[in-house]
């Protein structure tokens, strides 16, 4: 592992997705998913998010696009309120999943749009 | 149908995924899916799994694979629990979902991690 | 938007998911959401089922087998309804459900056995 | 493996995908992928084709949709072939990619058409 | 048809996609296929991209990811060069398949990165 | 970078795919794709394959039915050839992809055997 890579993993990992939740993670993780979660950190979040050349928001956008198309519910769920503290609005956030229901088929943008509409409703 | 390859799936499928499972699956079929749990049981538990060449862990091990890309929670969790029935230990489950994680994305890697957890929790 | 094939979507659309069903989709939209339903009216439902060459019956024949493996539980369980309205028998559903195994696997056959057993069940 | 839905498999299949194509593949198959020939055979064309509730025209539609949003180029071209033979009408086949270009994807749509172009063009 | 939305996502698909490609795509496209060129220019091109709410360089961005997760190589080309257009610097594309390598896994990335090298290559 | 992690990283990935192919991938890198090819080394060939806990046979076992399932020919190629070197048989592949038509379906099957034989034919 590197070190450093980790701890700027860990960083912006705490800043997009929540310092409650990235502590929770790692605080619930044992011998079986502990591996993973450190893995997640340093190669995700730090030698992945962690590079230069886009911005967190531009990040989040893909990853809406992304993670929709993967079909994770889960992951789209945290990404979404990840992108809302990255500073993308309501109006960006419809316009990727208007475009996500284009190319990867309607079905995925129903999903996708229950998923926000989801989130959104928690925040109020 | 081929009687022999029927029997055989019915045995396989009922020392991989257990005898309760199976049998609860069978007698809850209907007019309309019984030809489906025929068809699983001759086509995939008698024509695959009965063929030699790999062991039993070996076929876990690339159905938890195979089953965390295809992203089907619900036949993973009866999978891992199959699993752990052939044999393989819960650090080889880690290293099978970690190089998921890798191939085919860190989302398909969380979902997997989460799903096993849960079924480790229900075993004890 | 093109107002006529928007109508002819409202149409169809109430016709094969159920007017309640659609009303309340339109009714409880939101400026998040709005733009998005009327654009699944107008382009899936309008542009698309709303064209001739094929049957409602065999477009819902397409739908079940490709939401099966777009792997989109929600959206198919309402297409499974659809099916049923389009005139689809419960033995037509298993004929698609078992080619869609074949092709795409046990797993995806599986869920849509399960998916559309939960949909006969509310009907009873 | 049961004789009968072999040959009922073999008889099928040669009829939709061609004699020619399908004795060519008989032929040139070696120990490494003769099992899977047969076991295709068997189960696909016998005990999937080979059922009744379906034409052939039906279960040639669903497999253009599926193969499509499965993206299987080679397999795709063979199967609109077969289509053709099973009495699809080209204006049925732009029907059916347009429908899996909404529910699938654009993207998902336009290779559908090229390689149907692609049939098309070679079959003058 | 709304002719205004086809006018629209013609101009922005010539735009995007390069004049001579556009205008071949149109004069190429038979009986088979001109319905569906229609289709896509009007509804993805149109009414997709016609949108406001996210800046065309941005669009690029996140077609570039859905794409390579879609695994449509010859539609990714297209919109690589479309990205290039729309103001995307290399270092841009480099670090959107980066992302797409850790979301949806290596593979995807190494195809990814395997076709932009092409483009860049015809571009000299 | 963990410098150490790489070195065994570039060790694995040489055994495994071959000294020259992986010194051919290095040299060719450009300002583009050099941070992908690090990256790669780095996290999947040292970070992934690096770990204990599987042998290289079995992580070649389970790469050959994802990369099937993930729909990339050209990744799937260069590791059948990496499973032989890992000590694979032929007949081990075979049951393999006899899995895989199982699980991913019949198509994801084809084309895997496909693959497989012209991997084979070059050997020769």
């Amino acid at each position: 592992m590197d070190q450093q890579t980790y701890e700027t993993g860990l960083k912006i990992r705490s800043e997009v997705l929540g310092k409650e939740y990235v502590e929770n993670s790692m605080k619930s993780a044992d011998d079986f998913n502990k591996p993973f979660q450190e893995f997640v950190t340093e190669y995700c979040w730090g030698a992945g998010w962690g590079r230069p050349g886009l911005t967190r928001k531009e990040r989040s956008m893909l990853n809406l696009a992304m993670i929709s198309i993967l079909n994770r519910p889960h992951e789209l769920k945290l990404h979404i309120r990840g992108a809302l503290t990255n500073g993308l609005t309501k109006d960006q956030i419809r316009e990727i999943f208007m475009q996500v229901a284009i190319y990867a088929g309607v079905p995925a943008g129903v999903d996708a749009f229950r998923q926000a509409r989801e989130v959104f409703a928690e925040k109020k």
